[in-house]
């Protein structure tokens, strides 16, 4: 199967910054993008909401007839992914898995530090070091960083109030990472800032560049030359999503 | 009617601020807090999907044979209020219309230079302005301060990340209040550093101290000298809800 029609599920509009990378590889013809805004952000709450949601978005994408899900969306790779892989009568990949498979790729050193950021949920669920630690990589630290998710919603990307919480979190970690794994789709629009904390540039796992080296691995994709047909759908009003899509994918 | 069992009806954990004026009041029997956690918080989302997860929580409250309900959210105030107490089979209280008569109560100046801090959806409303007005102060400004609600919840109440955030917002507004209305409950836990923004020590206008007085002032209260049985209950998970509470109500 050539995925040509594809679903890109999150809770809100953190999973357009992996969108942007999919629309950019050319490799799609169609793109249905979900976001569950009347019940955004997933990140804070339980994982037994999050997994029920989860569930409920494959009901949004039933009619669609898609070739592949994409949760762009850590929080619900975390704790949603196995349920929805279990029902769901197409592939469907999560953010995580591709995300170790790029550290893996570019890092071979097991005692290489890294910082694993996250929402609250995701964080918990202790996910990405447990895999790590399961690779070999045993110098792992999660932290979550939940302020970074209403940050970047509110169109904050640099200055003050970024540095101030950037600073807060950090201090927690008592080392310098060699790689910091952006454990959430909104933490791309903040890496610059992010990754000038630390004087040794460490590098950056992006859900988004790791999502397509996955499909690149794992799949064979077609070049169409041309951008994908963009749709973009919400629990709650899409103007939000839409906003936030023409502000993210310049 | 004498007040007795009362519900307090929150998004989240915010109106936690407001069940600390009721609870020591002592003016009622029982308290039953619902908070809507699994879709918390409803400030960044849409008048529609506001109104109808506040029609939504009075099935919630159904089997308990309220005598009032305290409406402790300036969001669903603002939106979804009206259409609460037209079906409710007893009385619905909002937390706005008891924020403007406190502010009536403590500043006869016309002239008073007013600011109204809340989410995006309780600014959008431009309710507080329009009553405000309704009543001769024309002198008002709405400021939605987003990331007060996150850096609460985050139980961040003071620091370099709220200042510069304070400063962020505040920068907006021309002028120097005389009264700042904290139109979100979440907002009163970061009242000092609000205040301080300010040389003129302006008035703050508190949620639940402006209940208890629109309470004592149509209402006949029962002293009950003791604090009140509470239950709460959420959509999602209690444990984070009662962890608040814990934090809160000292």
């Amino acid at each position: 199967m050539i995925p040509k029609k594809i679903g890109v599920f999150d809770s809100g509009a953190g999973g357009i910054s992996v969108l942007k990378n999919l629309i950019e590889s050319k490799n799609f013809e169609e793109i249905i993008y979900y976001g569950d805004t009347a019940r955004v952000p997933y990140g804070i709450k339980s994982k037994e909401i999050i997994k029920q949601y989860s569930l409920e978005a494959l009901d949004f994408f039933a009619p669609f007839n898609l070739d592949l899900l994409i949760v762009a969306c850590n929080t619900v790779s975390a704790y949603g992914l196995n349920a929805m892989q279990a029902v769901a009568p197409y592939p469907v990949i999560g953010v995580i898995e591709p995300g170790i498979l790029a550290l893996q790729n570019a890092i071979q050193d097991k005692n290489a530090r890294i910082l694993i950021l996250g929402t609250k949920a995701t964080i918990c669920s202790n996910l990405y070091s447990k895999l790590l630690n399961a690779k070999g990589y045993l110098n792992t630290f999660g932290l979550a960083t939940s302020l970074f998710v209403p940050i970047v919603e509110e169109g904050i990307f640099s200055g003050a109030i970024l540095d101030s919480t950037i600073a807060h979190y950090f201090k927690q970690y008592p080392s310098t990472p060699d790689a910091i794994i952006l454990g959430c789709t909104h933490f791309p629009l903040l890496a610059d800032s992010i990754a000038n904390f630390y004087p040794n540039n460490p590098l950056l796992i992006h859900s988004g560049e790791a999502i397509m080296e996955y499909l690149r691995n794992f799949y064979t994709l077609q070049n169409f030359n041309t951008k994908p047909k963009i749709s973009f759908c919400a629990s709650d009003s899409v103007e939000n999503l839409e906003k936030i899509a023409n502000l993210w994918l310049i």
